[in-house]
């Protein structure tokens, strides 16, 4: 791949969309990003790697600290997690409790905010010596192979202040048992997940793993099994952007997950890694210029696992 | 691909799972077939094909043939179809009527019940001389390149005896002025296409397009765009097995579609396309066998599109 | 009681609000009403009776014609009915399908559209000789004491042709099995009943058996059951506004009946009963300017149940 | 009336449902009450009185404490209590967020939990230099005219440590702006009115100025004004029994409020104030012996609001 070249390419063609949309405001720490940011970076299983942009700033990845999260989780308590949370798609909201009432505290799915509290919650009851944040915030810089990702204290205090909806979800799904832990621990620890800072090239380079089958290729460190590491990118591809994945899963064809600080993750398996970041969202809370970016990007690499571009594998 | 091998492969490892579940009994005509039937076929891009096991019995295709009238709506109308019907899981039940009402009429995507009788209702508004069954039958039958296929006029019957759930959704939309036509003549229709009765041989054939970018490879027919063609391997991913989509697309990581006869059609976009048969279905309604069998085929030949041993593309 | 002069302040009271509001517009036939036009009638138990303004002006019933209904359907098949209606508030709106789909085919109360149609399907099935809508008709007639009263086809008509929301409804629950009869015969009788054109003098005579523990005062005739009577006084004041009984219930304090034809009939069990009619509907489709006469006419009576003005009975 | 009679009856008719059901369970305080105690007592606006069975022993009231706080509210911040809580039957659980969702933080009437929490918000709001909990119990002794009345610390304690669900509430609230103070202070406050530590012939006492028009009859203290009196009859009668309000009416009709803890009160209005207890519930969570006894009371007093036994009101 010439990574270099479909990276301009889909650069040039999400520049007239960067700025585009609204950046996320429902905590004051995230309205403060420029909209007008863009930066975008690839790495292949290969070693291959290229970028674009503001490739080296780092932003709030909100959300995408799911699939970190989930992957820990998996290699914690591994398929015990299933009984506790839903692998389906939802049809509602991220935040919403309909579907949590009517399946009695069992979230649908680890990426809408209430499975994602049953995952965190798993990795508190797991993470010994170190705090939940700790732990995962280590694991990401792993993932990384960059010590240089950390919390960023503020937006997790921001969260904190205006995160009574989450709090909602916590109590519920501790009224019905499904939380093992304090749901004020869990939402600490979420809440600091959620403000993980990280920059398009450390992104890309985290979610390397799970276009290996769950080994990074480049360190050799075993982060997932293949059949957890499948899991999580089907996952990714029928829930990763919440009541707009079917969109993204047609537009872009990639597993992906996006997160409200304008992130995007997406993973081409076997091939590489994918990440995009542009602030202003559009009206499901995904990143407009990033998912064109990401559009362009599966179109002229051919990567979209609908398309048939890609030549039949040799067994 | 050897073909044959992995098939039997596939057949070996779902050999215990034949008749376990329970066939579908919501209507007479389906309650008699046999639990413990099975077959699979396979064609390949290249026009390599296989079969195992009943591969040239007639079975009823039932809710398969939402993609066949997805691809002629699409052909008919393009992207006018989604401001009709929606492209995200729909979380909820294929017949429910819950989320229809939130939502004013429009069902969320064309493969749960409702959404599909949206589509029917395009294709009643465009089939000119023909009938809308003649239609669906024709083009299902180009598909498939085989004039043998046809309706089962019992089977029909019996669908419209026992309709009346069906009759709930086509009313309920044509309230909302989102059935264009008469419901009865919609539903006729749909009960009609339901019926369609296939071979695995035929089915597999006949989704062939669908892995080559909407061209038949053996034929060179264009059967749909490219971006139709993707759009419908994006749903069948996200939505095809109803409220265990994303269970299928962890286990055998294809975009496929199930019907209650026991069907099941999946596609690996650039390779070919895969059918399995056997009408024992797990609590889900969906073929248990043939699940099995899907799963085995998907992990032997590496085609799961969410596994790393697809070899990268060269651009 | 001095009906005159209560009416009389009832009206004026009224006065102003007569016309606010938007004649219903959902058929054609009831779009043609008056909004200005203002009628009131009451009846007492003692045989007393007067009324004010177009007190013999015919107007459509519509939904206060599920009361009649009730009343014959419990006649009928007695406490049986409540296998397949509920007795609940709905809280949600008069067409709705949602809890219909949650409770497996049970509507909440006989009140909403749904129950309504299983009320009449238990009315088909035990007409006899006559048509279900000439039982119906002629228990009104019966009722009020007047042959006059007839079913207007143009309505009738008009219902069927935009019927498809009830239809939806039928078709439904006849797919549970809850309704025993062809839905196309319980939705031809339902759309007859909803066409019952009345005059308020006709409307409070037909309800005075209500306020008389089922008999009629003046003729002895015996319409219900003591305890059907309350139940159905019970069931008009918890669901009688569907979801504005709570606001009717405060703001009244009688068991009413509201129609989308501007008529609303309200119970004083032992005392009387009261109809209004101004076809000028406020937001949730209830009579404007007859909610304001029927508020007006309990307070001045004390006739609320949930005032303390009555005095206490002797036992 | 000769309530020594009527008493005696109600009970001999209960006798045998004494036991029947299960004391309510979900926290340990309330699991530890005797399943066979019985008591009733009745109140007249003339200052009759009498009681019968376990009558001087204190139970939790738990939420037929919202009745009081309701009171409370409305003296307090009137008709503005109604921007933030609606009056109509919510057709959910006591304790269902479903509704809440949809409508964005605006429970559906004030005798569900999260109404009831609104209510209480608006008391925390308004209770000057006591504590809301102060505040609630001195007006309740007010109302009982009695100076035993306490709250229970231990039954509060148990409420806070299994209150996940009612948590959830608030912070859902919380979240669409809809409590005005910490979560935690107004979850203070509600747990410890739950916590109500009242005798039947308390209650019955405590509740005489809803019978009353708002005045207690006995000592001339205004409790609340006419209308609001109205208001909160209507909301017993209409959302007093959660899901089962309709059934209570029916069989009662007199607008009621019952608690997990065994007790109902009831209003006959302008007649006077009835309370049961008898801890062992049924199915819906109200008494099993109080509400037959409550059936009963009704029946022969002739004071049900839906029958005709009550003689006209002379104007």
């Amino acid at each position: 791949m010439n990574w270099e070249n479909i990276l301009k390419q889909s650069a040039d063609k999400a520049a007239s969309e960067i700025g585009k949309g609204k950046v996320a405001d429902y905590i004051p720490a995230l309205a403060e990003a420029d909209p007008n940011a863009f930066g975008m970076a690839v790495y292949g299983v290969d070693g291959t790697h290229a970028s674009i942009g503001q490739s080296t700033e780092p932003f709030s990845i909100q959300s995408i600290s799911k699939i970190f999260t989930l992957s820990i989780a998996l290699s914690n308590i591994g398929d015990d997690l299933w009984t506790r949370v839903g692998r389906e798609p939802s049809g509602t909201a991220f935040n919403s409790v309909v579907q949590l009432e009517k399946e009695k505290g069992i979230p649908r799915n680890p990426l809408i905010n209430a499975g994602a509290l049953v995952v965190t919650d798993a990795i508190v009851s797991h993470c010994g010596d170190l705090s939940a944040s700790e732990m995962i915030c280590q694991t990401v810089r792993k993932s990384a192979d960059s010590e240089r990702i950390r919390i960023d204290e503020d937006v997790a205090a921001s969260e904190a202040k205006w995160g009574d909806r989450n709090r909602s979800l916590a109590y519920f799904m501790s009224s019905f048992g499904n939380l093992k832990n304090p749901p004020e621990s869990v939402l600490k620890a979420y809440f600091h997940q959620c403000a993980l800072e990280m920059t398009v090239e450390e992104l890309a380079r985290a979610g390397l793993f799970l276009a290996n089958a769950g080994e990074d290729p480049l360190t050799g460190e075993k982060m997932a099994t293949r059949e957890q590491c499948n899991r999580i990118n089907a996952l990714m591809m029928t829930c990763g952007h919440y009541d707009m994945s079917g969109d993204f899963a047609f537009r872009v064809g990639l597993p992906g997950k996006s997160g409200v600080g304008g992130g995007i993750l997406a993973i081409a398996p076997g091939v590489g890694s994918v990440a995009v970041w542009s602030p202003a969202l559009n009206a499901a809370g995904n990143s407009q210029a990033g998912t064109v970016a990401l559009e362009t990007f599966a179109d002229i690499s051919g990567l979209s696992v609908f398309s048939s571009s890609t030549p039949a594998p040799q067994v």
